[in-house]
């Protein structure tokens, strides 16, 4: 699994503050321990700060490369903040986090893919909207890997996120996010698919249960990757079981180490 | 989902004097409290008296329905014991737990299927004993399933167990498992699948992490029925969120009553 650490995300109440005042030491923390809990990606969000996201995205991409060296998921849907971000980056290659097939986002963050050689999260969406469907989600996710692959860009450089609504507003969206999961994955083996898990819960009692319960329904479809909080370490302990239960570690070796090291919560 | 209530079986340190002791205040209010919390079978189980078998399970058989009238699950590979449990069994249709394609049991037990007009579950082994692979498992599966249906069997009424080994014994048992459970269910939409949860997680750490991980796996791949403990307050939990996560609650009703009803463990 492909782990990318959401915390550093101006929408949550406990980082804004940070954000805004620069706080580099508590940004610098969160951003460790999300390393050390095994995020692959560090995603960087500066979104809420309208007037100067490129400003706010560039300073998180320069404060965190300061203590770590894992690379960036650059969360915004503005290019030109991503290039500011892009631009700065010092650590490996990027996710940029996200490209739609909405025309002008479309060809906006396009040439930076090209130009800074980045991965890219790919949402099922177009400027008809958020499609209802499984074959209207996959219909999308072919456009966009096609021509993401047109221009060079690697399957294993793109990453589907199927755009998961919540089951407390239409009780079919859970099954429309697992069975696109799967259309993707059995078409496109090479691509990888991530997504974030906390939106199937939105309105529901109980929304950690439903979000641990989502990871592993689309672990089981196919996901590869998720948008998650790397420091909840009961997610975490569901992430390694799953991995074992799937055959993705041999003789459950990560799953007993993690045991070993006290990082499991069972 | 279909639960088979898994508590009134002799294997259990817990309940086997019970049995031993013709306890049948213990066995009813375990019959009665599994009942309560959603179990629409009661499985009984009395086969560490390999002597009286026949006795004790009809005594459990007789014993429970004199508080509930769910259907029992008749768990015994003994069509002798079998036969006494069906022979005083006044509650709904039974299931008998298990048939095999092995010869002498196959034989042994069918009769009592026909006789009787039970469910069965049916376990993915036959005399050359438990088949490694998925694709052997549905042969098996797809002989028995062809074998009951010609004796006028409905699919409704079989119940495949995919038999699930230990993943920390073989880390490709959880994907045979669930590669079975999707096999089957794909030719077969009319049958079900139940299996046990417990034997995946065998010499683990964390096993009640590994077996909730399984479940919402198995739920995710077609499995719609489980042998387990509906008294796990946790497990249940699970159970309810990926039945809504699945589609199969409507509104997420039956997942918010139970909230509302303090039955989740969230």
């Amino acid at each position: 699994m492909i782990i990318i650490g959401e915390k550093i995300n101006s929408t949550l109440k406990a980082v804004r503050p940070a954000i805004e005042n620069y706080d580099a030491a508590f940004i610098q923390d969160l951003a460790r321990r999300q390393y050390e809990a095994g995020a692959n990606y560090i995603d960087v969000n500066a979104g809420m700060f309208h007037e100067d996201e490129p400003e706010r995205l560039e300073w998180l991409v320069k404060t965190v490369q300061e203590v770590i060296d894992a690379p960036f998921s650059i969360d915004s849907p503005n290019a030109k903040a991503i290039e500011k971000a892009l631009k700065v980056n010092k650590n490996g290659k990027p996710i940029i986090n996200s490209i739609t097939d909405e025309k002008e986002r479309y060809e906006s963050i396009l040439p930076l893919i090209l130009e800074y050689n980045t991965s890219v999260i790919a949402l099922c969406m177009d400027d008809s909207g958020m499609p209802e469907t499984v074959e209207d989600r996959l219909k999308i996710a072919e456009r966009i890997i096609g021509k993401l692959s047109d221009k060079g860009i690697k399957h294993e450089d793109i990453y589907i996120d199927p755009m998961v609504r919540p089951i407390g507003t239409g009780s079919h969206y859970g099954v429309v996010a697992i069975e696109t999961i799967r259309s993707v994955k059995a078409k496109y083996p090479g691509v990888h698919i991530a997504c974030g898990l906390s939106n199937i819960s939105f309105g529901l009692p109980g929304r950690k249960v439903i979000n641990q319960a989502f990871l592993i329904a689309a672990m089981t479809a196919g996901m590869d990757g998720a948008i998650l909080d790397p420091l909840d370490k009961k997610l975490m302990t569901y992430l390694y079981a799953t991995e074992a239960l799937l055959g993705n570690d041999e003789f459950c070796m990560n799953y007993l180490s993690k045991f070993r090291e006290g990082l499991l919560e069972i």
